[in-house]
């Protein structure tokens, strides 16, 4: 039995859902409040971010290391290249995400889906404009400089790399934001065909009935 | 040919040399300033942070990219327990080292060494106070709380969580700061079985070298 503590949106929880679903894994979802849930939920996710994961009785925190416990125990199209270099190159870009992607693209899913559709306030638009004119075309002008142009982010095969570029642009998405393919054609290139993929599909069909987009 | 872009005394620096030392590796150390060196420098680490490896012409940065990518190219010794869930538990305290601790020791080391002995200034006794009575606590109780009596964090092997453990409380001794045994006895017995290892100590040698502590 697998179970992920999360919420759909969160861009670190879907890292995980994606893989579950790029491996065709099933799993339930267990709804975690922001703020982290109950006092039981700080056993499981000392620090109370999401998501955990709960596999027949064994639990652990932290999107990255759950990736990577996923990918030990359901070996099966695996996220992580056998080749050491290529595996770093595809850690160093999953760690770009997490950082990077999600600290410029997060306020912008924050400003205009959040704060209007849960905290019920006014979304402040200078912020949504210093992302996208400031902020964002250092971070996506290396993106940009390390895709490819066909194909996955570091090569033939979908990773955890894939995964972690992609969830940070989905929050953009539902923020109204999408990389300008004449500015950044690759990453536009690559949200594209990562869209079209069916088990991306999926997870934004969740998306959707779940906060009605 | 193994070189390791650095600086001593940084914690994230520190895990690249303990798990090279560990293993048993050669390698050179280059000297990056506070704030990320030379331009080319941005070529091999993108953020301009320590440390970033260069093997034999490849180059990546992230201490946890790069341990594990070591670990891949070089075997023996190996950091990652071979049980999926054991090594999830090391990569988790790896994660919480590389976080909470560091964000909690690292104050000490910086207002107790590096504003007098690198920027010339007086230190704030008040945010380590602040640190050791207040934010430090309930993190070194949670490593209290997961740490055994005996051996290594997660087992009778020396891991990458031993490792991210241990470097943030070396920035903390170095700020004169050291857990105290009576409220912290697995973290104090952790600490001073770690000291005890002769590759720690050769760490610690070019510390006091390098530094004139």
């Amino acid at each position: 039995m697998i179970k992920v503590h999360g919420v759909p949106l969160s861009p670190f929880a879907r890292k995980v859902y994606l893989g579950l679903r790029y491996k065709g894994l099933d799993f339930d979802m267990e709804m975690v409040p922001p703020g982290g849930g109950s006092d039981d939920f700080v056993k499981i996710s000392p620090l109370r971010k999401i998501p955990a994961l709960e596999h027949d009785g064994f639990t652990i925190p932290d999107s990255s290391v759950i990736l990577r416990y996923l990918d030990q125990q359901f070996p099966d199209k695996p996220l992580y290249p056998a080749d050491p270099q290529l595996q770093a190159k595809a850690c160093w870009l999953e760690e770009y995400g997490d950082t990077k992607l999600i600290e410029n693209l997060g306020p912008i899913f924050f400003q205009r889906f959040f704060r209007p559709r849960i905290l019920n306030e006014e979304p402040d638009e200078d912020i949504v404009k210093q992302k996208i004119e400031q902020d964002l075309p250092p971070i996506l002008g290396y993106v940009e400089s390390v895709l490819p142009e066909n194909g996955f982010a570091v090569g033939s095969h979908f990773t955890v790399a894939d995964i972690a570029l992609l969830s940070p642009l989905l929050n953009g998405r539902v923020g109204g934001y999408t990389p300008d393919a004449a500015q950044y054609p690759k990453v536009a290139g690559f949200f594209a065909r990562a869209l079209e993929m069916d088990f991306v599909k999926d997870q934004l069909a969740v998306e959707k009935e779940v906060f009605n987009l």
